[in-house]
């Protein structure tokens, strides 16, 4: 049996740029390797996976709540890379995970752990359950010198923790906190209606 | 601001004898720590804290979804070390988490990941959320020689991936197991209507 | 081929009451592990391995310049646990990990990694460079609330950092320190004639 | 104090890709780095660190033996990052332990951890003995499908494991591998002057 690998992050710290790395370093070998993203992922173009640090591939495969990854047919394949592994359903995870078991392909998913609001992406979440081996990629607190955890959402200027995902129209921003920023923030900005604790409450 | 850790594993893999040893090694350097475990959990008499190796001390903290822990004082304590964390609801997990930001007290959790179908508990999701450092306490399946990151349940001797968590009347056995074990035993011995894919299934 | 691990960490770390929870967990699956210890080590009689903590095990080899393991039958060992590791002779860690390749049994070695004057062990240097994988087992300095990777050396009171390995009729002790304290009480209690920057020339 | 990190790999693991990107994330958040590489490197560039994935960078310190870098100024400086650290002599490495200490500012070193003949380098076995943190830069071995953690030399095409470290008129290349891999590769190809056993046995 192969290893599912999960290697998660904050915004910000080069989960992509390892990725490549990765890719680079098995096609050195003449190893082939297929690149894997979520579909809805579009916004360096549909099938681009690219760096904020300059490196750029295109994706191999898009994947969404469709996909039946156990079909297609890995002949020769070493390794799949999977990237913004956040962003893809439950289910293809469970597809990551037999493949390993049935191809005896290593798989490495890279992606965020959490949102703006501290909770678990759905293909995050699935990962923490059935991940062989989970990894962190490291960075920087946004605000001061600590390791960074959390993603905090700025909208329009303002720390945000509730309201839509998406937010048609407003100016949004990411930055990686460290939960002591992330907090100071919150409680700085956020409206009496949208206090940290009440975002703490379980849904 | 100090750190919480989340340390998990499979059953089986001393995380309490690892809890008992950073006990002593603090008071060893003659510095405080609490011991905190869920009220729920009386296996071993209600206050107990047991490794099946041989050592055990008593618990100072029970916890329950109304425990308020930031009401305690906290003063001269060095480490607050949790046992059985996986149930201690996600509200306390914040709770401890303000802790190591608010009091500047580090706290260890350790725990399950994942139940015997493959879903985190409560409060081993909010830690895979909030934790500073996700750390394996690592053992081995109990079928093969790889790493076990699975918990396989045995009700009257067979392997089950469903049914109530707590079965009245059945004998129940617990091994940890890596996902190749795993998911032979549960292909072999589940009843049709429990097949792997129904259980993977997201709920 | 199976592994080989070396799991260091500062005195106090519990390094072997962890070997012994993982002796405890192989058993508990019917698996046989075998004890090894340097024949030098006998501060608890010369066979025996025993933590600080409270638990103790007899060892199955005591090993010194002269040993041949591979010449062992290892017939139905399932691991071997490798205690105080940092006084085994290169050569036989090299035994060890022919053992991984040879016999296919993965070997866990605990140890120091350095001496108090800041120095890898024999075992440990030769550890560091063929285990697969390098673990740390995490305690906190003496002084403060940073995590210890130093070994302060106190005789009759004071820090040093020079002078013989064993000091016969000196009341020596050890403490764990991080870098700040162990330079702090170094530089503090050194006589001129060993200031740091002295030890810390290379040989 | 800040942290000083040793993150060592084998030959080919992008770990100057993973230092390109680290520099590319704390730029990002308007922090200055410093880029240091050894000054006998100089493979691409006397001042260059590339990486082979694709991405370089002018270095903004070269250090030799003569060096004193606690002389500089590294006011407003966030952190020191280290490219083939492994040749930094082990005088270099204590200042830059004295710098996360005196200085507070956290020093992120990549390197290999040995040499073909299984050896630490002089800035591999210094940090070894003094970083805070050992941390893997995993590649995979060129030959089988787990993990590399020697360097294999490959001298007018066959496996080397004794002579010189620098063979002029040969054509010298490095392929990381396991340990089987290395094992069989040089035990195939080495002349018998040059058994395993001979290069194993200490210096």
């Amino acid at each position: 049996m192969a290893k599912l690998y999960f290697r998660y992050g904050s915004v910000g710290s080069a989960k992509t740029l390892n990725l490549l790395a990765v890719a680079h370093n098995y096609r050195q070998q003449h190893k082939k390797v297929l690149l894997i993203k979520p579909a809805l992922d579009d916004r360096f173009g549909k099938n681009n996976i690219r760096s904020r640090a300059g490196l750029e591939q295109e994706a191999d495969i898009l994947v969404d709540e469709r996909s039946d990854l156990l079909k297609l047919d890995f002949k020769g394949i070493h390794c799949l890379l999977v990237d913004e592994v956040q962003f893809i359903p439950a289910l293809v995870i469970e597809q990551l995970r037999e493949i390993t078991h049935k191809k005896k392909i290593p798989v490495i998913c890279y992606g965020l752990r959490t949102d703006f609001k501290t909770r678990l992406f759905e293909g995050s979440a699935r990962l923490m359950e059935l991940a062989d081996s989970i990894e962190e990629v490291k960075s920087t607190c946004h605000f001061c010198t600590r390791k960074a955890i959390m993603n905090l959402k700025h909208s329009n200027g303002k720390a945000v923790i509730d309201g839509p995902t998406v937010d048609v129209g407003a100016e949004e921003k990411y930055f990686p906190a460290c939960y002591s920023c992330y907090f100071q923030q919150v409680t700085l900005h956020a409206a009496p209606s949208q206090k940290l604790d009440d975002t703490f409450a379980p849904a």
